[in-house]
């Protein structure tokens, strides 16, 4: 009997479907949930702080964590993930919540190791997810490796610009814009040559991340 | 004979359909003339005008009255009603003069009244018709309303950034997303309960309406 | 054989089919590269410099050059033609280097002299191939219009919104703005009154040229 009742809770209700793994969606949800939480992160460091709420920071943080993908979605015209699969915005939620406590509670030098760390770990997850999408959709290398930018800097564009900041990948973007076009390289590569996607993805990682955690231990 | 001639007014210019009523044409045109008019009176407040000139007003206006819907049709891939209804844009024009004409002779009171009153009035319509729009299409109740606060905040946004401003929804915006989520919420009840869209539209800006305005009296 | 291999210029490698003339290409190509070239003339203005490094001028001035044409076709909902041709990103960077060394080396005078009449050289083919591709797509006057307009002001105002001042449409967008929309308009009629697209493209250019010249000298 599913006629309808005005309960809030009514089982007709679209509640969607929760998915989180199969095709790219373990290491997009990956990207959006760290994105995220380095949006809470960065919305609370001085710098950018703005006098927001906490209701302020949570949107930040979705924001900052499904912005790159839905506008890597709505370029290569397909419904974005983010809104199919209820499983993204759950998760940035959660993220964003972590990371205004612990952006709040911690000191600051935890806080800043942390965020660096984060944003090495979050930086190639779009990059080659995207990159990944744009190949199999027919685009060439330069418009893949457009594509891996756009989903790798987009959501902490969006913040910046929030701020009133300069964006990052204009001021001191070379290993940040660097760091996307190597993963999705690395990936692009690799998918010529015939190795499993997925293969693929966890090999063009780690070499994007440690691209990342050197160029941030050399300054 | 519609043959070829330079004459600017000739039939064969494609000016398209007007169109003012029909699914949710409307409500949506109230959406959108209703936040081109917020959107002039917004530049024209001390704390975003910037030297705007009496066209940069209007340009305001067009963009802060049909950002959340272009945003809104673009992420659903449709072909954005704005562009293909020359009604959206003949009345946010009209609004817009409207708008510039009463933030400039009037007192500083009455203009802020009547913004507040404006934005209790304009918020829930995009919300409204963009849960809609996304549940037709088969969005889940969080996509949806992720299209609701896109529709509900996109113009607001673009102003704010274009004015160097924090975007309102981040700094008090508890309120501001909460009305557009609810307007959305509602709707989509209603609807799973099988209540006709027009009247469940209704009910739903009803129940907006009054929590924002409630919200702004004590707040 | 095409076998895979780890060779970096491994021709199973998507570089992709190099395009320069056919329908709005040349046109298109033209509109992004004079943008980019005046998005690092831009970039390096002292009131818009943030201490952006090379990468990020670089950056600069693809987000200007692609960026309003990249807007238009996710409207349109075509695949972006600067992600599908790699000849956008090539012309956009090589411009964006010269634009930077031009913008480096010169006097204040020069870069300002030379800025202005670049303006003017790419303000009317974004505002042109915008309008056509919209009318191709059953757009009536108004929407067409509105694509020109998004196609020719997006890029500028990505640039102004990145270095924290008011997008130029705004504060004294009259002519910028005014320019757009009379090269679209000129081009429809010359559509409507059965003219060659490419002379009609040509005269829509003169047209649109020789006004904002006059305006620029006006003052």
């Amino acid at each position: 009997m599913w006629g309808p009742t005005v309960l809030p809770f009514d089982p007709s209700l679209p509640f969607g479907t929760w998915s989180f793994v199969g095709d790219q969606t373990l290491f997009d949800l990956i990207a959006a949930s760290t994105n995220a939480l380095n949006g809470a992160l960065l919305a609370r460091r001085p710098d950018h702080f703005r006098n927001f709420t906490f209701v302020g920071i949570l949107l930040m943080a979705l924001m900052g964590g499904i912005g790159g993908g839905v506008a890597r979605d709505v370029i290569l015209q397909e419904p974005p993930a983010a809104f199919m699969n209820p499983a993204y915005i759950a998760l940035c939620i959660v993220a964003g919540v972590i990371g205004y406590y612990l952006a709040y509670d911690k000191g600051q030098l935890f806080r800043e190791g942390l965020f660096q760390f984060m944003t090495s770990m979050s930086l190639p997850w779009y990059a080659i997810v995207g990159t990944q999408k744009a190949i199999e959709q027919g685009y060439p290398i330069f418009g893949a490796l457009a594509i891996a930018v756009i989903g790798a800097t987009t959501g902490r564009f969006l913040i910046d610009v929030s701020s009133g900041v300069p964006p990052k990948q204009f001021v001191r973007g070379e290993w940040f814009v660097a760091t996307a076009i190597v993963a999705g390289l690395v990936w692009i590569v690799m998918d010529a040559a015939g190795v499993e996607s997925w293969v693929a993805t966890l090999i063009a990682f780690a070499v994007a991340f440690t691209l990342r955690v050197i160029a941030l231990y050399r300054g």
